[in-house]
């Protein structure tokens, strides 16, 4: 790949330097020209941070725990980079939950550096977005990349997924729980948190959440079984246990080589997911107009459907070949 | 394309021989080597045939509302297919409800053809898959077709869009509303029928409904304001009114040119989704398995993921290209 000349930015991306960490996750998020060779720059310099997905519906508290969480971690000197994603939002209006953290306890402070996403369409999805935001991080010299995301759904799963460990927070006398399940996202969580400890349905909670779990976790072959904490986002409790056990957890992976067989998972979702996009984007020009005289033909019934889909797919292969 | 001999069950199909509509349907389902020639033989004798897309929560009676639709046309001689699709089934266990009528009222009929789809991974979606049983079940004489769904979501606001006219059926005092609003059925929706009129929160769920249509309505240019409709599927009570309401849609629609317009689109889905899924195995099958020479050079941080796309989306041209 032809490196472009960039202004020195990779450089001092390198070295930590925050506006160049933010002006590069900007070129990531506009699709900019030079973000493709940005990313073959910092590449090699990732791979190292811890990162933990931290998902859950609005209103259970995980920007609190979040703030606190961040303040044991700056405790051991930790440098955090937080990548706060929206899914439901076609702008960064995500950055609500970011921007509350970074103007409260952690505004000043160096260490620490948080970014808002919204779902306007990168390359690669949402997922592939945010997962080139947290390697931008890591270049940077973040210890820890926290992926948070606003609400539980498929885009939150893509998300969450992409980091080592990912914790749920869920909030009593809601039927979270069920909403969670449904989701798919009581499969992806390794860690529940209760958040609210306090409320009067935080134990029944915590019994729903077991009792979902130990359905068909005896078939499971090297089992790690989710624990569930009890937390309280408004005074800190809870949080350290938190922190120890992603530690354990992520002890655990390493010992069952499932760490690195989800970083591998990780990487593979995000060069198929910007290829299938690229596929796409580039199918979508060839049909750009509902009129192309391919689809005139299928309209006429003079060609089917799925020749037509045949020879769409030859036309995107055509222009996607590398050569003679 | 070259024909592949058949046997003469494209024939028999365009006769309107059951048995050889049931086959090609199957050969659809499993992919078979002939089913995008019989495609191609099958597709000149479509697009005459009426369709309706049926969907709605579970347990709101769709079926039996569709049964007494069924008997209203089988009135008027008409000729009826139903394709019932269960998008969270990975079987074709959505042939509980098509099952149900099948074994009731229209077993004998040999003007009644029921069909359950479910979701395993056919080329184009569970969407593609179900359109083009419709279209055998069009070919094969049909003059109505419905696509029954079970549920609400993504995958059945794909299905039931493919229709001309989408009916959305919803149950008193469930939220149902609520739900179909996240799941983006309403916007779909050209009809409502609020099954069981007789509940008594029956005249509040249609409120509900008005309430939630009558937001940013009046900036629709061409409108079609969704009727709200009463019905009672045990004792048929609405269900004229319901196919009186479905005829002037279709009116309204032919009027206004979105009928060419919807039927277009629905040709479109069809033809780029059944592409995007070839290209898709395409690149499946050369990241079938996790250590590809390219994804080592991932994971050992040798290759950048963008890069290693951009090598895959190369690769896959050279395999879809048509040639030099």
């Amino acid at each position: 790949m032809v490196s472009v000349p960039n202004n020195g930015l990779v450089e001092r991306l390198l070295d930590g330097d925050r506006r160049a960490l933010a002006r590069t996750i900007s070129k990531i998020e506009r699709e900019d020209q030079e973000a493709a060779d940005i990313v073959a720059e910092i590449y090699p310099h990732t791979g190292k941070a811890v990162t933990v997905g931290f998902t859950g519906p609005p209103g259970v508290g995980k920007s609190s725990i979040i703030a606190k969480l961040i303040k044991l971690y700056r405790d051991e000197d930790k440098r955090i980079g937080v990548v706060s994603v929206d899914p439901s939002s076609p702008f960064s209006k995500g950055a609500i939950l970011g921007d509350r953290i970074r103007l409260t306890d952690h505004f000043l402070d160096p260490g620490v550096f948080i970014r808002s996403m919204g779902s306007r369409g990168h390359l690669g999805g949402l997922a592939g977005g945010s997962r080139l935001a947290a390697l931008a991080m890591e270049a940077a010299g973040m210890d820890v990349v926290l992926y948070e995301t606003v609400g539980v759904g498929q885009g939150e799963v893509e998300v969450a997924s992409a980091a080592d460990t990912v914790v749920l927070a869920l909030q009593p006398g809601t039927g979270d729980a069920v909403q969670a399940l449904k989701a798919g996202v009581m499969e992806i969580a390794d860690i529940f948190v209760i958040n609210k400890a306090d409320h009067p349905r935080a134990k029944a909670a915590a019994s729903e959440v077991r009792s979902i779990l130990e359905i068909g976790h005896e078939l499971d072959p090297d089992p790690w079984f989710p624990p569930i904490l009890m937390t309280r986002g408004d005074n800190g409790e809870g949080v350290e246990e938190l922190k120890a056990t992603i530690e354990k957890h992520r002890a655990h992976m390493r010992g069952n080589g499932g760490l690195e067989k989800r970083r591998r998972a990780s990487l593979r979702d995000l060069v198929v997911s910007w290829a299938m996009d690229r596929l796409q984007k580039e199918m979508q020009q060839r049909l750009g107009r509902e009129d192309t005289d391919l689809m005139e033909k299928v309209y006429s019934r003079e060609l089917d459907p799925i020749s037509a889909s045949e020879r769409i797919f030859e036309e995107v292969g055509d222009a996607a070949s590398s050569g003679p």
